[in-house]
């Protein structure tokens, strides 16, 4: 299966990593900092995994300009667990919350909330295309929400907000697995954000979760400790053993967005990258993006070929040239190219001549 | 802080991990089996993930003598999460069940267990010295209890189960984070068995779970997708994102108990390695331990000095000579020993010399 030449991963999730942070990350495997233990061996209370814990948290607020009233918590289990944690911490029994649809990953999240409590959906996205998501002005929130939810970026079909909306009053909740750190935020449009880090930082399970202080006091007490914001925050979080590997890892990831320049300089460079390549399927009919311009994922870019048989050629000489984990989600088909942080230029370049070719050599069998 | 001779973890967990696992993650973390991919990278729905996902359950399978009516589930988030799943799958609505109090873990399991269901203690520890289990001929299982729950190895107080009790007809639970695969196990005995892998095994989040086919068929089908053991294993495990790397490490560990011979051998050579140091604690007055002889753990050594100032002590010089992570669980203090699987003999030997040295200078002390 290996070419002999380089290879290039464009997978959803779990996702290519910085070279330098995997080059580190080896380094230290057998002896952090001269300890003589692996992270993978130290105890979750010693004073060298806290020190690497309250690291990663202050470059996370660092990284991402999240202010004082605002708590990180690192949770287990990726963003699905809190599909379920979000509605036990924060609705009232028999309350009510609104859900925004912008396709897959959004109502996974309203299908769990309904074990919970009234879901509404506010809007949803026209599920034929081109694909949109409805302006903020057309959402129906109702005043008795407790909080509204949205998906920031949709790994399956490639569509994305492109600001953070405002809501007036009522909380606003994000799930920003997929790209989350790719770009500067408003955390104060929102009450809470999370975010699974096998995308844009790197270990799976692990999830970073950035709380509104008047929300975690507004968390329901009652539910079992595991499973409740506020038991974690009480304990440092360290209620139980922390996924200590994948919080180190975290910790590099950080430092390389530091070295790149921070959030502002890599979303940059990522909607250049985008671009590149969504002006390449908007060349001509032979490649198509159902996704409306305004809403076009810089994360994840979703597009079909004429014919199914196409796309599996297509799928089969990309991996020839290196050019791996292209096929589309699995609900979804069609091809997806997932360019978050780690991807390098190098892969851009191999990913836009690989198409350019592919469709010279292909147009006349559509 | 460092000496400049080896150093000798003995920490309660995470804890030491054998050096030859260790080493062939350090090698293969850039590039596993020319893939040119590090594990982390993978996605975890390629053949190459799914086949190491496979390799680690086939392992534990046959390492554990598991026949096919038991099935094998990596779960996410810690034993601590599945103290609130296991009565949230197998509990019916107002359900009862009994527990086993054999000191902080199990009395942990109850009183999360307690948020579902009417929970009754069978028996209880001495929680005076000496400690020692009840008889099983002593339990009282009410017989509408739905499942009976064991921990087979307390790490904070080292009070352990030596052999795996036998229930005439309700299903037995065992929470064997603290000593799974340091010996055989009659898995015909239990109903489900959890593991978390930060003790023997290796990573921090990841639990193993054996769960037979008919507790499975009996688990409720309407709590949350996320929650439920039934969807994990109608999904062949991947309903969300599994623990990808911390899965690869366990095949790796499961690699090094089949080279050591397997867990009969490890049973063997650890009873022999607790059996020295225990009779090393009952040699004079000077150490002692307040464990009965048949429940002494062979995981976790704990015992005390004759003053908190002697352990402040006995912990400051075993530091100096690189023997680490000796405190106490914080809820019980005095000193513990962690003798897991990858505890290496030059280990045991290190602390044994110490321990007699310390004894020898000090006793006027007392």
């Amino acid at each position: 299966m290996r070419t002999t030449g380089p290879i290039y991963n464009f997978a959803g999730g779990p996702a290519v990593m910085p070279k330098s942070v995997l080059m580190r990350a080896q380094d230290e495997l057998l002896d952090w900092h001269n300890t003589g233990m692996s992270v993978l061996e130290m105890p979750f209370s010693s004073t060298h995994f806290i020190s690497i814990m309250a690291s990663a948290k202050q470059k996370i607020r660092d990284i991402l300009a999240i202010p004082a009233n605002y708590q990180i918590l690192f949770m287990q289990g990726g963003a699905s667990t809190q599909f379920s944690l979000i509605p036990m911490n924060l609705l009232s029994a028999n309350g009510q919350a609104t859900y925004i649809d912008t396709g897959y990953w959004s109502l996974k999240a309203a299908s769990e909330a309904k074990n919970y409590g009234t879901i509404h959906l506010g809007a949803s996205v026209k599920h034929s295309a081109p694909l949109s998501i409805p302006d903020l002005a057309d959402w129906r929130v109702p005043a008795q929400s407790e909080y509204c939810h949205i998906t920031s970026n949709e790994t399956a079909t490639g569509v994305a907000f492109h600001a953070d909306p405002k809501l007036k009053s009522i909380p606003l909740i994000a799930d920003m697995t997929s790209d989350f750190m790719s770009r500067p935020i408003c955390i104060e449009n929102y009450g809470l954000v999370y975010a699974g880090t096998q995308k844009n930082i790197g270990p799976t399970g692990l999830v970073i979760l950035i709380i509104r202080d008047d929300l975690i006091k507004k968390a329901r007490p009652e539910i079992p400790n595991i499973f409740s914001y506020q038991e974690h925050l009480v304990n440092n979080n360290r209620l139980n053993t922390p996924l200590t590997y994948s919080i180190y890892l975290t910790d590099l990831a950080c430092d390389w967005i530091i070295q790149q320049g921070g959030v502002l300089a890599l979303a940059q460079r990522n909607q250049q990258r985008a671009d590149k390549l969504y002006a390449l399927l908007d060349a001509d009919s032979f490649y198509s993006c159902h996704v409306e311009q305004q809403c076009r994922s810089v994360m994840n870019l979703c597009f079909q070929l004429p014919n199914t048989q196409l796309e599996r050629a297509f799928l089969a000489a990309a991996e020839q040239q290196g050019l791996l984990n292209l096929q589309g989600h699995q609900q979804v088909g069609g091809i997806r190219a997932s360019l978050y942080n780690a991807q390098t230029a190098d892969a851009i370049n191999a990913l836009a001549d690989f198409m350019e070719d592919f469709r010279a050599t292909h147009s006349s069998q559509r």
